[in-house]
């Protein structure tokens, strides 16, 4: 029955193959034995950068691993995140809500302005809380890019104040180059398609 | 004072572009008015792909949606989403594993379609559930790009099946064209930067 041996090859060669890289990759993974507290960086125009910083902030929740949020431009925005933390999971993740929505809402640089700066400084007390061991930075990459907040004094924070085990993600388009420089891992998020574009509205669950 | 004078014309002038973007913006938004259940793809080599995954279903989750979680490939990872989802949201999002780990753990081609066809066969099931609102297929393109399911039936179901209302989120690298072709939110996680490379394991909170 030549049809079952030639499934039979397939499968075997498989086998192979997986054999091989199973081998390659725990080579791999031998040499990674440190542990650190990550700078993380979620940037581009497609979507998902909240998204997979809020994602990572449930893992933290999942671990009770204790955790906290500052959102920096999108705060007057009620969203899904928001109500679910500071409603269900008070006890291990603080949220904290700088700044008064995207920056062609307000029309008032200085008011932006004083927003960010009061984000900052949550911010840091967050990071430099012992108890705390990952903190989203929400929508900062806006700030910065507005020069809202210095890049050079928050890029100095991160490597020389950032206690060595706290993992800190930083979100937002337009991330400044010096932070991509500073940070251990960065994503950019491509946009390859969206909705908006053929007048589909933002939605319940996926944008908010 | 000329300083200030300066200050003030800035703002002014930011407080000018402000209004003419969100003058755009809400001309834009106002043509965004249809609402539809979106296929929606993350892929790419960078991290996040699962993680926002698991930011919508969280977004459900807060805003009461029922929803479901199918896991393809990573089965055999107790992950912290595994974990929480089970254990804290059970009445909300149902939680599928199938697959027994990533194909180079199994080297077993056989036992890797049988397990991706089990998962293909109870995602289906949750996307026609009528209570259900949100279906993430996390890693369901591993599976596809390896064949162990077909392409032609998965698009077809998703584009002729579906409910029109129901979200489906499919995740993983090596997303297959025909399925970004489908697609109606297309993103791309793009590597910039990983601590892998600098000898950084896997890390609680962060990667599981």
């Amino acid at each position: 029955m030549p049809e079952i041996d030639a499934e039979a090859e397939v499968n075997a060669r498989h086998s192979e193959k997986m054999k091989k890289i199973k081998a390659a990759r725990d080579r791999m993974m031998e040499g990674k034995t440190e542990e650190k507290g990550l700078v993380i960086v979620h940037t581009g125009k497609g979507k998902g950068k909240s998204s997979s910083g809020f994602g990572m902030i449930l893992r933290c929740i999942a671990h009770q691993m204790p955790c906290a949020v500052v959102q920096f431009i999108k705060g007057n925005w009620v969203t899904g995140e928001a109500q679910m933390i500071q409603g269900r999971f008070a006890g291990e993740c603080r949220f904290f809500i700088s700044g008064e929505g995207f920056t062609w809402e307000t029309q008032d640089r200085e008011r932006d302005i004083a927003a960010a700066r009061n984000g900052w400084e949550i911010a840091k007390a967050q990071i430099l809380d012992p108890e705390v061991q990952f903190v989203l930075l929400d929508e900062i990459n806006i700030a910065l890019r507005n020069d809202y907040l210095d890049i050079d004094e928050v890029v100095d924070f991160l490597l020389h104040e950032k206690p060595r085990m706290t993992h800190v993600c930083l979100t937002g388009r337009n991330a400044r180059p010096e932070l991509i420089e500073a940070a251990d891992l960065v994503t950019e998020m491509t946009l390859i398609k969206h909705p908006f574009r053929d007048g589909v509205k933002a939605q319940k669950g996926v944008e908010f």
